[in-house]
């Protein structure tokens, strides 16, 4: 985890289309051949496979070449950094609402 | 939150920038001027105005000129529906593993 914040524009950037973002939705109940993945979409192969490369750059994806079948896996790692660089920042948020809120009450005092 | 799953790419977006990143994280401690955000960055005003206004058509930010002075504040939602998406798949990932654990454990009995 250590380039956390280097790598996090990239996998939000991954997470920035709709195809690749249901991808995702779809690795997370389980791994899926590539023509399975691709099955939902309206997409000329080689435009499928430029979304699955994206996600394998972010580090969201992984797939390994099994006689004629490639097998997509969720890599959950980026998952787990979207979601603690969301919570941890929503947490700053709050934490300067309640700091506010403590501060005009005891104004009112 | 009608528009939860329409808007996500577009928030994921907003996201995938490292200028944007930090003007959030910057954010998240308090309202501040369009100057004052600008200052970490060695960038022309256009150019990081076209940032800010990414960040704000995400519903991200928003901002009111008052004076000559234009401040921004953080529109928190965005980062809610960052941290429920990432946390709603990272669970379903995590339960369908604990089933497949399940499936094996008893699979060996």
């Amino acid at each position: 985890m250590a380039n956390f914040n280097a790598q996090l524009p990239t996998i939000f950037g991954a997470l920035s289309d709709p195809t690749r973002l249901a991808v995702v939705e779809r690795l997370v109940t389980g791994p899926a051949s590539v023509s399975e993945l691709a099955k939902p979409f309206d997409m000329a192969g080689p435009s499928f496979l430029k979304h699955l490369k994206v996600l394998e750059d972010a580090g969201l994806a992984r797939s390994e070449k099994k006689g004629r079948v490639r097998t997509v896996t969720l890599s959950p790692d980026g998952l787990h950094w979207v979601e603690e660089w969301a919570l941890r920042h929503r947490r700053l948020w709050e934490h300067r609402l309640d700091n506010l809120g403590n501060f005009l009450v005891k104004g009112n005092n």
